[in-house]
């Protein structure tokens, strides 16, 4: 098979992170509709994560907040948002890139994006720019790290 | 399970589109690189369609073309894409909006999307507003026009 140039895994990655944005400026400019809630989950070394000390302490790799009856101040950017939770009775302010976000599950309606973000955990060596790297979504609320170079298949469930 | 208020499922096919966009206008700046084709099929009685009379009538339905070798004055704008296409020997011009699109095939790295339309040709009754549409993308290249209302399966795959 010939060498996917035009790199449909990570257009097909940003589009769907395009969803997940969208998700949430419904949710900031509208609150959540009906039963929906949201579960974020994202890495919380990745830059231009905005954590206090004690948290970024807590969740050193990854961290799940949930946006269902709690929260406040959300605001969506381009390629951010914002948000205050509340973690054993004291807010705290969050920011997170969409490029740190690994999943975003809506259980109301068991739907579910996964996101292979760029960094891989268990690959630190530098990977071949010719090997595609895991960049298209999948379903599974798991955090799948392990590294597909040669195949992979990407899916999303809805309903 | 709760209503999807949110419509996931028209996000998706919406970004998906998008993703068939961001193909579209790099080959219409930078030509298809490497071995990269497409095949678009889209539904040739679709509002905005334009088509001459000969290729109406011979495609009353759907139309699929491929943008490999020979295809001219490719343009891409928001909601639709114009190209033109020789067929027994003539050009033709075509201008198709991402809407009439059923689905969008690259053989070179077995990339595809399929995309469920608004209107269904087997189920021409109104539905209700809350049962969900077939809205999502799918990977195969048949199009499927039955309608699943209760559940659905959408799938990606790529390479």
């Amino acid at each position: 098979m010939a060498d996917d140039l035009l790199k449909y895994d990570r257009m097909v990655e940003g589009a769907l992170l395009g969803v997940v944005q969208e998700a949430l400026k419904l949710a900031a400019s509208e609150g959540l509709p009906g039963e929906h809630h949201f579960f974020l989950t994202f890495r919380t070394q990745a830059p231009g994560v905005e954590l206090e000390d004690s948290l970024q302490a807590q969740y050193p790799e990854e961290m799940t907040i949930i946006l269902q009856h709690q929260f406040w101040d959300l605001f969506v950017d381009d390629d951010r948002f914002g948000v205050t939770l509340s973690f054993n009775n004291r807010p705290h302010n969050l920011v997170v890139p969409f490029a740190a976000l690994t999943s975003f599950v809506d259980p109301s309606v068991k739907f579910g994006l996964q996101f292979n973000v760029a960094v891989e955990k268990t690959a630190p060596a530098p990977v071949p720019a010719t090997v595609p790297q895991k960049a298209a979504p999948e379903t599974s609320r798991e955090a799948t790290e392990t590294s597909r170079s040669e195949e992979h298949t990407s899916e999303l469930q809805s309903h």
